[in-house]
């Protein structure tokens, strides 16, 4: 069913297939280069529509996913002229009505596809599996690499031996060398096509769903590197019809487990410096100091200029693994058996940052048995309707186990998968209830509108926690005069 | 004995007194408003040049430190027109010179001179007493709070009832409210003195020992507060008067908790920081990756430009303690008991970094029992003569207990203190004696040189570790034409 339209689809038969649509396409594009990115989720999704619109080609352009209750829609969503994401960037719908118009863009969960693509564009999903204690505390881990593996055997098994591939996908340092380039050799063996003429390259994306989402592809910093010379070269040339180099340069790395490094390196890094505020955050509080003063007294610093706030967790897709993968890798893919047990120790002092804000405010509102809550948000991420391991989701948990009566809101999300929940849309129906609490969970920044504010006050009196310091210091003195507020990190008040 | 000119100065007795000497310094400076700096170290020596620069006012500024062999000779140093400190900034000398035309710089060892004192600046030494084991896990320490309250005694016995004090030394949070306050209040009311027209300031110093010194103080981000409204007025007052605040705005904090836990979290950060890339280094190296290649193509993203190099350790007076001074602090003066383990973690983990870098060449060279050996550099830093807390302290001592034979260069350390060695400041002398292998310890920029590669390159064949990528891509490539080369954190070497 699709999730913004509410439109059932039938899933197609294992029988089934698309090559008369394909073919239609393709005979509509002629002599166009044919580019099929694989996986239709935050990444390939835009990314798609992005090569529809590529800057120095003229690319035509499949999308390719599983037909799959998760998947399938949105594979008829793009192909009936209705976006099947819901983006604060005016861009993606710009990008996506002039690929309709223009006809060259199409989407289908055929692997046909790949026998006719110049270029695949790999940005199928490869996660972790994380075992936790009830604390949050994580406990084991595992990364099953089948999924990605098959994702890559489809390619192998249909495509052209002359092909470009680019894995976008955040993997396992290793993972080109060792697992995608030994399945590409054994799919073209096994239909005798030459196994030499294949170029495979690596550049992560840096996707970021929000205000910039076009731009976190076309306007921002790529990093790139082939499985060989001829690889790396022709990978270049591909990003270079797509990406605004000139602005932002490219920079090669030497081979794949570099680039493959460098992303998780990336994104392990951040996890540590929002871990790295976890404890400070409770210190602080005990010293009775206001932290986001100090991080903001700090930050002046150009070397400290990224140092982050407290907050109530870690969510997204990337964040809250990559560091896993990484140590994976090292483990089981290359390097010493050796865990990165600082990186992991990030994700799993991350992991525990709800349970914190919850203890942090059980301690000072004792009596949550009854109590009428309302969340502001439930994205991982402000002005983003994303709530993929967002950590509201924990909170929602540890406040309803001890018997607290939670509703939720959100403009970005109308209806919350992880908990199957649909979210009341008009934030007065949410208010006219009287909540005794209401948390900011997520730092969408209508929250901070006078609107908003002003709603907050005519309220009768009531307890305000912020656990993103998303108030402002005179909204906090304005809205003081009639309620409790509380904020994460803040000592102070 | 002078560390610098080689001159022996009779330490005075108890009995002796410096009231003359200041008096007559006081005579020569009348109507000037008097600053006394505590502590004659990298901090306070410079510091007190600076209030002698002063930008918006004419002090006169008395530096005071104890008559014991470390610092004694410091002191009659400043006086006899000779700098007590090396240093590659040029303004360092330029500002002692101009102090000593004006004739408004004078030191001692007496603390008489608190008694005249309008300001008193805090810059004395609090130190950590750390117990490692022998491979550098850190497995206990203290801060002994003893020293740096007498010095605050002494400012209490002797100091006029409305002095301003501001404290610059790296503090624990709590210590101005719970250690320094009440000893100020005590000294005074002993003496019958008022205990309420006193002021306390807390601005902790981010001074660089290096080519921008100077700079560090003068034109650099400042963070204030006082222990009330008023100290906080004062001590703004007078940041004014040093500092170039209309370019580099002084940040107030709401109190001397907030300021304090500034700079321990600031530099816990850095450690992390640096802590966090030592298993990646460990993990570049297993996959033949090169990791400055990884970093910089990372350091492109505005929110990433501080990710660290790898490198042989941390030292230096403040990274490989500050985050146990708040440790200590949130266990002993004001929290929960609780540790910050993942700060203390940090500098545990960057103390084993020699470690590290020595096993990752003894791994490749075990033969190292007579081998001999030149150091390249000493001190913490690059272009910075301070041996304090040293890494290449710990490296010394791994090769030396493994029998090889090493000698040390440093055209910044005449003396290396913590190990009582004379450095011969000639390269020439030190490659005469044909070294077998080199290692690059310290940044300093000479070493990247044309005139030293080509030195280097013209030796026997010699083996070049690189401890801290020092050497260009291009150095490496013409090096290695003869010698061998490895650098820490690239596996592709």
């Amino acid at each position: 069913m699709s999730q913004l339209t509410g439109a059932s689809y039938q899933l197609p038969k294992s029988s089934d297939d698309d090559k008369a649509g394909i073919d239609d396409f393709l005979s509509r594009n002629p002599s166009k280069p044919v580019i099929v990115v694989q996986g239709l989720g935050f990444v390939g999704g835009v990314m798609s529509l992005v090569c529809a619109n590529a800057i120095s080609c003229e690319y035509a352009v499949i999308g390719i996913d599983l037909p799959t209750p998760e998947s399938y829609w949105k594979i008829r969503s793009f192909n009936e002229g209705v976006l099947p994401l819901k983006s604060s960037d005016s861009k993606v719908t710009e990008y996506f009505e002039r690929a309709c118009k223009k006809g060259n863009h199409y989407t289908t969960f055929d692997t046909y596809a790949y026998a006719h693509a110049d270029i695949v564009i790999v940005d199928v999903n490869l996660d972790v599996q994380k075992q936790s204690s009830p604390e949050g505390e994580l406990s084991e881990f595992d990364v099953d690499m089948a999924p990605f593996s098959g994702a890559i055997e489809a390619i192998a098994n249909n495509c052209k031996p002359s092909v470009l591939i680019i894995v976008e996908t955040t993997v396992p340092p290793g993972t080109c060398e060792k697992i995608v380039l030994p399945i590409l050799r054994r799919g073209l063996s096994d239909r005798n096509l030459p196994t030499d003429s294949f170029r495979l390259g690596h550049s992560y994306e840096r996707v970021m769903p929000g205000p910039n989402y076009i731009d976190s592809i076309q306007n921002y910093y790529r990093v790139y590197s082939g499985v060989d010379e001829e690889s790396a070269v022709t990978t270049e040339k591909f990003l270079k019809t797509i990406i605004h180099t000139d602005e932002y340069p490219l920079t090669r790395l030497q081979g794949t487990n570099a680039t493959e490094m460098a992303k998780v390196l990336e994104n392990s890094y951040r996890a540590m410096n929002i871990a790295f505020m976890v404890e400070w955050s409770r210190f602080a509080e005990e010293a009775g100091v206001n932290l986001y003063d100090v991080v903001n007294a700090i930050r002046l610093r150009p070397t400290h200029s990224n140092l982050m706030y407290p907050g109530i967790g870690v969510g997204g897709y990337c964040l809250t693994k990559d560091a896993l993968l990484a140590s994976w890798a090292r483990q089981n893919l290359i390097g010493k058996r050796q865990p990165l047990s600082q990186s992991e120790s990030a994700i799993n002092i991350n992991d525990q940052m709800p349970r914190f804000s919850f203890e942090y405010f059980q301690n000072i509102y004792p009596k949550l048995k009854g109590a009428r809550i309302l969340f502001l948000g439930v994205s991982y991420r402000g002005d983003v309707g994303d709530t993929r391991y967002s950590p509201v989701e924990k909170l929602f948990n540890y406040f309803s186990a001890v018997g607290a009566i939670v509703t939720c809101h959100d403009p970005y999300v109308k209806y919350w998968d992880e908990k199957s929940l649909e979210i009341e849309q008009d934030l007065n129906t949410h208010l006219s209830i009287s909540p005794d609490i209401i948390i900011i969970t997520t730092g969408h920044s209508i929250y901070k509108s006078k609107k908003i504010i002003d709603s907050l006050f005519a309220l009768n009196t009531i307890f305000i926690y912020d656990t993103i310091g998303l108030l402002s210091a005179d909204q906090i003195k304005f809205l003081e005069q009639k309620h409790t507020i509380k904020v994460l990190g803040r000592g102070d008040l």
